[in-house]
């Protein structure tokens, strides 16, 4: 299968003007071929394939109403941009999707001159282009500005507060709300029935009586009207539409209409474009729309790996049946949770991918999916553990940089609790620069009272959590996206000894500090080398960042005057970090050469967690590079 | 003046329980009496005035209705919570507010068991009770949980996220708005102007079109009814109320009500008390009521140092006229602006504390107030930064922990020219530890492409921030609370050398490393000490946190065996061990000893700025003592 035969439309696209002139026959033909190139790819790839089925029309209808070449389009989160980068420049290259140094599943400034902003994490797009809105207005342009926004990403405050400001301010400035009542998975919270028009019956109540109440005092004919009103209740529940609230914010308000009708839709925009000031389109799509497995089964289909396109069915890449760590997580938590009744778990919109399902099934009254808002989900988890609970918040590693506040002011400095899961730290691999865990060791270990730890394996990551519920007060426990070690699960987890690292090795010549999942590669980079060589090397599995292993970091640095800490994270402020303040507040610095291996100063970008790895000489023989280098110095 | 004289209504309450025999006359004397104590110490110690003058009739009603023993108040922000403290159990300490180790200025949860949720950033009330409520429900309980914030606290969108959720839910939860129309200024945004019933004049027209049409189909009547709705626009513009807004989000709305009626507000609590589900109790409320002064200018007396309290006049402690590093920086971006029209300035919530109340008259088009949203602040800012705008966003040092992710995913990952201005780095002082800045140089040096820079005076600042506009990335400036030396500001300001240091003195015996506000105690100390012993001790000026001074560093540590690195900053991840890295980095530790001195791994009290960094030994005679032990050793 090719992407397109060379007499299709899109093959004949050339920039994305050349969709204004094409009919609405042609466009339903380009969607269909639009469509048909998305699954090739994705079903080889891996990607976000509902999210981006499911808006086709929609981006064909706006770069048919705008001017892709001065307008400006905002995607929010962005894995729903397929569509719109096959069409502005990137058909060719596309099937290098999310490979190394290929083309980005996020738009991407750098990627290219359409991409006006770039995005990765949820519900920026409206401050963002309200921001350019305001740009353009100083510049005294007459531009569109356009944010492209998820009903599930309208959840998050942020896109409140930009649509708060958006309001105040009264610029011209269009939010188009891809309403497809989803966001990975069900949408939670009070908007997504307000959106779906399922009104509270107290509103509707307490709206009757107030109308009826001025009825009654229309002169001759308000009794009858009264008796009217109510025996058309329903007629009464239509003059509300969701509009209203995206009209309290000061927006004018159109829709709600079908995005997979591209006559409405560029009748609609038509009209949008000779408006002025803010307006909402709220406009219904269905996820996975065109492609029936994701049609069927959206949430899985929202974010996928390698599929045969005819069925949907998963193409397994390696016999690989290990449990990823998120699995791991979710099962002992569960196992936790049987033998403690006050454990309960939260999620950010993400019930599935923190591997929260089964906690989910098993204590429906003790799991809580608080939709995409972090930092509520973190402030909501405080007030759990005042009233005596041990809340488990599973967040990734990247999402978590949304409640650093929170963590500090309202779980720490109340020295509360609460249990930060971070999955998905370090490199992640596909989904690149916005998606990768790289920072949170280093974020998060200053802050007083907050332990942090990161496990070498599968059953180590069973027993930090057990190490978390033993201790009276806020722990972070990371680890990777993926498989581990292989290690085998435990029935039962054990407290680990707090604050203390785990010799693997020793030696000499040198030792190899690592924490989380660098032990693994610093173990069998160690191994052969040492074999090779001769060499003495020992390997300490750090355990805890925070706080520090101190007796066993000071015992590596009587054992060997060479250091090597190695970390899947920042090396700046990171583990290796924490060892250097850690040997020179014990005076223990003299003589000794510290070298760290983590990631660069720099964001690192797409492609298989594998190559990444390597690219970066995060890998067993990028450490046994590093190693070499350090020994013959 | 004494706080109260023995035979009032307040000295005899022993628990907060007695509020609740009483009667409304004697609650009236109460409120008063608590008044006046408010008045009398805010007038001595300095606090937020306005606020809690604000709600004294609003805490009584709460504490006659509800049950303190059982039921859980929980403050936003937490500065209108004086007659709360004052009522339980913290009248006889209340005169020594915010004095160091005396009564916090905000809930505090190791200060009361009354104090259910301990705050002082905005907008967690709703969030943290709902996990109360959530814990209480999971306990099998019925007490009662209520959150107070205020309407400017709603701007954020954790406010917004928590009554998503709590929508969703439908857990007995109790919110009271206490809407005074402010924030600490006025408020902006949409949402304010809907709150006081400003509606949005298409949101009317939309309705009565839709109504229109549904009158018409009533049979008989319904042309007549069309032309009565035309004639009784005022009528039906009355059906629409703010709690339209809550009753989307599935709260049932009880109010607006007079805040400061006591009768009505006990009435209405009284009601709350029999209601389940999330319910919104509306309150109006004056900032400022009772107290002239401060009902004539709120935003003075928001927050406010030492007056007289018989006129409110500002009693100036010391003679000190030194501008403050806030003013500074406000000058020094007009002066800059008058240069660049690209430049912009964005405030989240706070004019006149940033320092750009000047800014904002000058440049009204270019000067953006967005409301209490930190994270909205900094996306909105990158926005206009891809338009080729040069944004400086002003929000003080603890604040800006809300915006981490935004830093990292909107500014720094697409390596946009916006410039953050940390004012309130470090030490605060009497706000305590929710509101220090101590944690930014950890939290921002390891995001890449990221800028990071302290002045030590005042001169400086004003070259730093004409470095960063000389810069085409993302920088960040922190600067102290306060005034600083007193150097004599420049009429314009030159652009620094990039990531070099600058010597002070040189010595051999020790070099003294200091970044920002450490640099002119660290001299001082050094001048004293070097005269004292005869000892030759460096003094070097870091400016850089971020890319680092390397030569300057490795000089220093070719000058001196012994370095001493001084921060204002969590020792942890700080300035300290950013020096370690580049030593470790460069092979140049060998036979180095390094003492890092910056704040300790503890959140730091509340107290006079002055007395609490001799507290933590960042004031010169720390320095000096942590030089001679270091000497010494």
């Amino acid at each position: 299968m090719t992407v397109s035969s060379s007499s299709s439309i899109l093959q004949a696209i050339q920039s994305p003007q050349d969709v204004q002139g094409l009919s609405l026959t042609e466009l339903t033909t380009l969607a269909e071929e639009l469509r048909q190139a998305i699954i090739e790819v994705v079903s080889t790839n891996g990607g976000h394939l509902a999210p981006s089925l499911g808006v086709v029309e929609l981006t064909l209808a706006l770069l048919k109403s705008f001017n892709p070449d001065q307008d400006r389009f905002v995607w929010d989160v962005g894995h729903q941009a397929y569509a719109y980068k096959l069409l502005t420049g990137r058909r060719d290259q596309f099937h290098t999707l999310r490979c190394l140094h290929g083309v980005s599943g996020f738009p991407n400034r750098s990627e290219s001159p359409y991409d006006h902003f770039g995005v990765g994490h949820s519900s920026t797009s409206i401050s963002a282009a309200l921001g350019i809105a305001v740009g353009r207005d100083l510049a005294q342009q007459s531009n569109k500005v356009l944010a492209v926004i998820g009903d599930g990403s309208m959840t998050a405050g942020l896109a409140y507060e930009g649509l708060n400001q958006a309001g105040g301010l009264d610029r011209d400035l269009v939010v188009v709300l891809n309403d497809n009542e989803m966001s990975i998975s069900k949408n939670v919270g009070a908007l997504s029935s307000f959106l779906s028009r399922q009104l509270s019956s107290r509103w509707l109540v307490r709206f009757k009586r107030e109308l009826e109440g001025r009825l009654r005092q229309i002169p001759r004919i308000g009794e009858d009207l009264v008796t009217y009103a109510k025996r058309s209740e329903e007629s009464f529940k239509g003059l509300f539409t969701p509009g209203m609230l995206f009209e309290a914010f000061k927006f004018n308000y159109l829709g709600p209409i079908d995005g997979h009708d591209l006559r409405q839709m560029t009748d609609v925009f038509k009209q949008v474009r000779s408006l002025d000031g803010p307006v909402l389109v709220h406009v219904l799509t269905q996820k996975g729309r065109g492609y029936t497995p994701a049609e069927d089964n959206p949430t899985y289909f929202h974010g996928v790996g390698c599929f045969e396109p005819e069925t949907g069915k998963s193409k397994k890449i390696s016999s690989c049946s290990l449990p990823p760590y998120t699995k791991v997580f979710g099962r002992t938590l569960s196992q936790l949770a049987r033998q403690n009744d006050r454990i309960v778990a939260i999620t950010a919109a993400m019930p599935e991918g923190t591997g929260l399902g089964e906690f989910a099934e098993e204590f429906p009254d003790r799991f809580f999916d608080v939709g995409i808002c972090e930092q509520h989900a973190v402030t909501f988890a405080a007030g759990l553990a005042t009233e005596g609970y041990r809340p488990f918040v599973a967040i990734y590693s990247t999402f978590l940089q949304r409640s650093y506040d929170q963590i500090v002011h309202d779980v720490c400095l109340q020295n509360l609790p609460v249990t930060l899961c971070l999955d998905r730290g370090g490199l992640v691999g596909e989904d690149g620069a916005t998606h990768h865990g790289a920072f949170d060791l280093s974020f998060l270990r200053h802050i007083p009272n907050l332990a942090v730890m990161a496990p070498k394996d599968e059953p180590e990551l069973q027993d930090m959590l057990a190490t978390a519920l033993a201790h009276n007060g806020p722990v972070a426990v990371r680890y990777p996206r993926g498989v581990g070690p292989g290690h085998a699960i435990k029935d039962s987890a054990t407290a680990l000894p707090w604050a203390r690292g785990e010799w693997l090795r020793s030696g000499s010549d040198a030792v190899v500090l690592a924490i989380g999942s660098r032990v693994e590669p610093a173990l069998e980079a160690v191994a052969q080398l040492a074999e090779a060589t001769g060499k003495e090397i020992g390997v300490l599995n750090l355990r805890f960042v925070k706080p520090l292993p101190v007796e066993e970091i000071l015992e590596a640095a009587r054992q060997s005057r060479r250091l090597l800490v190695v970390e899947e994270n920042a090396a700046i402020g990171g583990m290796g970090s924490a060892v250097l303040e850690c040997l020179a507040e014990n005076d223990a610095l003299d003589g000794i050469r510290v070298r760290r291996l983590g990631l660069p100063d720099a964001f690192v970008g797409h492609g298989p967690q594998k190559a990444l790895r390597a690219e970066v000489g995060l890998d067993a023989a990028g450490i046994s590079k590093a190693l070499r280098d350090f020994l013959s110095e």
